[in-house]
């Protein structure tokens, strides 16, 4: 496909994507389709002549996008609808999709500084703006020209699974041999299991001697008497423990574990154990932007890595988490491993960071662009509107709900996630409810299940309504209540 | 920003794209900037008011453009210049742009079938599609209804440590305790010991009783009988062979490990050891598209997984590496974490694919639509044109460097790789003429060092060619013969 052509039809698919953004509400959000329905609409193979040509270039454009149209759209769930509230958001901007572009035109792969060093350096510069945005101490960031800094690790699992290798790698090089363990609220999320099993640490999913998922208060945070008692239960018992896990937002509701308190019982265990200290605040770390949120952070001085996603609630299109580390001393010992083919002077220097021994792959984007031209086009202060924005919304549905006594509220609205479920009828009316809206087409909501510990319905499926939606506005917000009430 | 200023923006970076790729080669290939530059040119801190209005949407879009080319461009190691023949290319095409465009667009998040049907099941049919056009036997598609399958798996990395882990836990299930120990050749890619170290069975990098690096013939191929000796070796020392690596094009030389022999060397343990055998072809895969090049896949029957990666050689813009299994339940037992909230009725029920569990993070993108766009733009036929077109110019520039008596040819060419060193003035000589062309900025290629078991130049250092730009033609390869020779 020649360049003139690239050109032509660019700007069709930039007016696609224009298109579907101004009409994405016509769409029932979630996928109406079945199992197989999709496949069934796909040739078995390949076809053996290309279907482009340069002298015709809309012959191949009219082809695919009525297959577009006609097979990949039914089968789309649509998380840019403003009635998605299921899971957390994955929210796109414009700003990040023209980054996006711009990374995949420019085809630049960053494993290596030498490789392409804006890419580098602009991750690092693009971790510095966003840690300082969010509040994170100084010596999270490069500027601080200590041992901290940051890096674009895709995913909350993959920053986790880093965060246990350094832990693992920081123990093995203080001297210890004996089992090592991993610490998080049985709230946390499934990433902190999976990094365990990956790991080697944890042998099976039910293997709980490796992985202690600590018990959580009535508001599902994590109990720290729990955590400090398992510890030293470990530590007679001729474990280690590694790494402790605190979640900054659960995924079921929200709940910010008391990170403070964590690091004070990791520093009560003896200078001999010393657990790696992650938080996980992959979707609530996106509110510490505003300063009012940074409660949640309370202890960050103690901790030695942290991460949340921007793809989530700051409008960088997934992927694009990020990890900050204090000493990336660690990171490196874990990840590091340089064959011939891949030494070069800059990196043999010392004086560059080689962001593939921050990463479990070797090759890397250019996702940097995502953040530069997100906190460029909005600015800090814009994000905190958009931000605030969501957090109102979700404060005035909150409203709503407590004005109907069929609906109770059944945990704290900590950010922009309100947990609620049908007083009557049990966990079969609210899935029921769900369903039903699900099956209408009209909105998208997820469930969970409540802790057995949990202070007003324990043990009880209830429903999660996350309002982050990029197009979602009041208008909706008031639907979404209306369809619940009705 | 608004749609209206989105539309009009995404057209200004289509423009700007095409522009680059027209204007390429009037850019230095590898960067000339030192450590630090770019960092120099950003500011410390995140603007605090937005730099966008939709009301002039053209005042972001100049500032951002005149900081991407005063900045960041001098900053880039240009991956896409026709002169870029270093480590192995990294292919950008403009059907994948487009693809990549419309999946940041739709910024579909495809974790389970049920968030975007569409999204697995189109990467269903195009796995189905590739592994069929390269020739993997029916066992590995989807459409044998076995239990085989393909996954998007970012880099050949991640297929490595998926392919350990599904290694790992099959051995479990088999009831092996004794230690796991991990085989691959010498010249074998630096992630085999990247995984091994991530999965714990390593515990550093020099630990060889755990990954042992098989030596390799004097063309630099897996010394089969040197892994029959090692496994049995171990299985004598109480360990238990559990993974084992064959690479068909290796980094160094693209060398082809005898993949048949391998079969007959595991088959020969006897059934009560059975390493799983996983085939890493992320480069020289691409070739198989065309018949004449399956010799290096001879013995896949026996072969328990694969990976290529489209994104280097196929067209398919990183990231976008491919992984089959014969055996997705081993996969899905080393990965597979479900909580709650992502509990559905139709993962519940088996009738789908649910990708989360292929993979190490949760969050996934919607990368089929590259490979859809690329094998429908070009067909299977165009593709083969692709590669064979890169073929003929690598076999062109061994024949004016074989007319030249001042270098030789020092490992045979398999697909697109050049291997060459001057005869005279040893390792620092060569290194020398790297580092002048580099420094030009004209062109930009890479050294490795052959192993001290190669025939015709042990243990030296030699420069890499590989001919794989997606705007290489025959003029630059001359260009580029005329830089080596004067």
């Amino acid at each position: 496909m020649d360049h003139p052509t690239f050109r032509q039809l660019a700007h069709s698919m930039a007016d696609l994507i224009a298109d579907y953004w101004e009409g994405v509400e016509s769409y029932p959000v979630l996928s109406q389709v079945k199992p197989g329905d999709v496949l069934a609409g796909l040739p078995k193979s390949a076809p053996q002549q290309g279907e482009h040509s340069d002298s015709n270039p809309q012959q191949f454009w009219n082809a695919i996008s009525a297959d577009l149209a006609n097979i990949i759209m039914p089968g789309i769930t649509h998380w840019q609808h403003p009635h998605f509230y299921a899971f957390f958001s994955a929210n796109v901007s414009a700003p990040a999709v023209l980054a996006d572009m711009l990374s995949s035109g420019l085809g630049v792969q960053g494993m290596l500084w030498a490789t392409s060093p804006a890419c580098t350096e602009l991750e690092q510069r693009m971790l510095d703006w966003l840690g300082e945005a969010i509040g994170l101490p100084e010596s999270f960031l490069f500027r601080s020209q200590g041992k901290g800094g940051g890096v674009i690790a895709g995913t909350a699992s993959e920053s986790t699974l880093i965060a246990l290798l350094a832990a693992r790698e920081r123990a093995r090089k203080s001297g210890i041999t004996a089992p090592l363990t991993v610490y998080a609220s049985n709230q946390a999320h499934s990433s902190v299991l999976k990094a365990a099993l990956i790991a080697g640490i944890a042998s099976s999913s039910s293997d709980n001697s490796a992985v202690r998922m600590i018990d959580v208060d009535g508001e599902c945070r994590m109990k720290t008497d729990a955590l400090r008692a398992a510890m030293r239960e470990d530590i007679s018992a001729g474990r280690s423990p590694c790494l402790v896990v605190g979640t900054v937002g659960t995924t079921g509701v929200t709940a910010v574990d008391p990170i403070g308190e964590m690091v004070f019982a990791i520093n009560s265990l003896g200078a001999e154990h010393h657990p790696w200290l992650h938080v996980d605040a992959a979707h609530s770390g996106a509110a510490c932007i505003c300063p009012e949120m940074r409660w949640m952070l309370d202890g960050i001085e103690g901790v030695d890595s942290f991460c949340f996603n921007p793809h989530k609630w700051l409008l960088a299109n997934f992927d694009c988490g990020c990890l900050w580390v204090r000493d990336r001393t660690h990171v490196l010992g874990a990840l590091s491993v340089t064959p011939e083919y891949l030494r070069n002077a800059a990196s043999e220097a010392g004086a560059v960071v080689d962001y593939r021994d921050w990463q479990i792959p070797l090759g890397r984007r250019f996702r940097s662009l995502k953040l530069w031209f997100v906190m460029r086009a909005y600015g800090v202060e814009g994000l905190r509107a958009y931000i605030r924005e969501h957090v109102r919304l979700a404060m005035l549905f909150e409203s709503l709900v407590r004005e109907d006594a069929r609906f109770e509220i059944v945990a704290p609205r900590t950010v922009n996630l309100v947990c609620l479920r049908l007083r009557e009828g049990g966990d079969a009316a609210n899935r029921a409810l769900m369903d039903r809206i699900n099956g209408s087409g009209k909105a998208y909501l997820t469930h969970t299940a409540l802790p057995r510990t949990h202070a007003t319905a324990p043990g009880a499926l209830i429903l999660r309504v996350a309002i982050s939606g990029a197009q979602t506005r009041e208008r909706h917000v008031r639907e979404l209540w209306e369809m619940l009430r009705r």
